[in-house]
């Protein structure tokens, strides 16, 4: 029997592990005898045979760690976040939520291992944004983390905390920094990547989609599929074998806008690629010319963890997922 | 005219730069009009022509910091710290000064910025503990940052912090990752690094000293007058050349403990390396094991940083500055 916690349950992320968890009723060969999803809005419960709650609340506001750590959870998600765009324009919130949120959450880890042994697998959701230009073309698992948001500073703080409180043994954490997520269902947030997902996601909806840089453009990709199945390995790898390392760039499909538009030709024709309108957005231009274009993840290759098998495939898997979404 | 805080400015980097700006009465072409040194206990203020005002207290208690800013000093040194032994026995004490201490700092200076567009250049004191085992023989200016200790992990969120608050306008941040400061005067410290000094300093004053480790273990040194030379350049230049990166491996002198012998061996002759016993001690033997070697210091070279010219003037340096400690 396990009980596994997922904070930021609510999200696009955490709504997508929380429905896997639910259809399969097990994690790490045992099975869940409880999910519970956390998110500053009430989290969709998702179906299936596994018990779940569902809470509301701010995780850096007092006690909502404790609560959250009292029922002892095996496993804990930490996906919350305020994303990029939200946190380079609101300073005090970004931190407040991506920094104080998870040394309040860690330290609520703590005290549980400090009156009980409590020892939980985190899993926490870092960022390709603790990368900062200059950047090789392809970036290796020793890549220096030179962040260039504050998001990047807060993800990459994250990181080095997790580290040292997995090296005390205060719990058995591990990061990964997850790729730019790509087809995102819904709606667009606040993300200034947002558009690498609606220059597709628009026009297998019939809809028209601006794209405002230069189809050159190179980024790295993981479906939300590939995406969950690395929070359910995650949960379940042995990590000893990370060492001391307990951060990780995840495998994904490095390509261009232009790949991207090709992959939408392929899977739904000519009629789709016309939706896609170019309108030059020279902010946008500046922040994504700072980003990663392609990565080495062999240590997280190593350890099992399986990208998408191409760019094509993560335009099918959306369709599979959300057959519902598209117009005929 | 300039007013400069040095917060930690009773430890023994901050009573050297003391020293050094009260005597000089200028930094940077500007007059010192006023010198603060802060720290936990009441700093001896240095004899010189500058107005020297002396505060004890806890930076990361409510008010310290707002109350230090208060005078809206041009340059701040941030050089407090709980040092890496302490910080790894006492995990709470290590965070709150460490980490919260610096936060309050950061934040203390950005309220003032919003205020009043105050914008003071910041010189913090990290460490080469944020660099963990593996590394390479020689470390280059891209290291990636992977401490081992809670102490190592403290000053490399403080690093990143520093670069974030820098480059939001906040403040003009610099952080300087000091080698062992060697010889360290005075009584040995809690650090693990301390019979680096130890093996030098109590036999040139005449007394036994305990070496723990295998004499073939190399290490990166500067003198207290070096590393108080490096603090002094760090207010001066000009951080526009700095672009993102922050923070920098300060140069230094890269020795084994035999290096160190021969050169107390030249400086001191046979009787004071007879001073030196070696009792192996596994624990520090385990510590020192993972530490750096060595470095390529290219950036700060480049930026005018100046290291000692040798071991041997490393200890010679010490004499002339401790003379009155030596039994002869």
């Amino acid at each position: 029997m396990t009980s596994i916690l997922i904070i930021g349950g609510g999200g696009m992320l955490g709504q997508g592990l929380a429905r896997a968890l639910a259809a399969s009723g097990s994690l790490a060969g045992r099975t869940i005898d409880l999910l519970t999803l956390f998110d500053v809005m009430t989290a969709a419960a998702p179906s299936g045979p596994v018990s779940v709650e569902v809470s509301a609340g701010d995780l850096a506001a007092g006690g909502a760690a404790e609560r959250l750590i009292e029922g002892r959870p095996q496993i804990i998600y930490h996906l919350a976040a305020v994303v990029s765009g939200e946190a380079e324009r609101d300073f005090d919130k970004g931190y407040r939520v991506n920094l104080d949120g998870t040394q309040i959450l860690f330290e609520a880890i703590r005290a549980e291992h400090l009156r009980s042994g409590y020892c939980p697998r985190v899993v926490f959701a870092s960022s390709l944004a603790v990368f900062g230009a200059p950047l090789p073309d392809v970036i290796g698992d020793d890549q220096v983390l030179t962040p260039m948001t504050s998001y990047g500073t807060q993800k990459a703080i994250g990181e080095l905390l997790l580290a040292d409180y997995s090296r005390r043994g205060f719990f058995d954490g591990i990061g990964l920094r997850l790729p730019t997520i790509c087809i995102r269902p819904g709606k667009p947030n606040a993300a200034a990547s947002g558009f690498f997902s609606g220059i597709l996601r628009e026009p297998l909806a019939g809809e028209e989609a601006v794209l405002p840089v230069n189809p050159a453009v190179r980024h790295w990709f993981a479906s939300p599929r590939a995406a969950v199945g690395y929070l359910l390995h995650a949960a379940e790898l042995d990590t000893r074998a990370l060492g001391g390392r307990r951060n990780l760039t995840m495998p994904g499909i490095s390509a261009t806008v232009a790949d991207e538009i090709e992959a939408l030709r392929r899977v739904a024709g000519d009629e789709a690629v016309a939706l896609i309108r170019h309108e030059p957005d020279p902010a946008i231009e500046a922040i994504i010319s700072t980003w990663p274009k392609a990565f080495d993840t062999r240590r997280a290759l190593d350890l099992g963890f399986r990208p998408d098998a191409s760019f094509t495939a993560i335009v099918e898997t959306y369709l599979e997922d959300h057959a519902q979404d598209a117009p005929q």
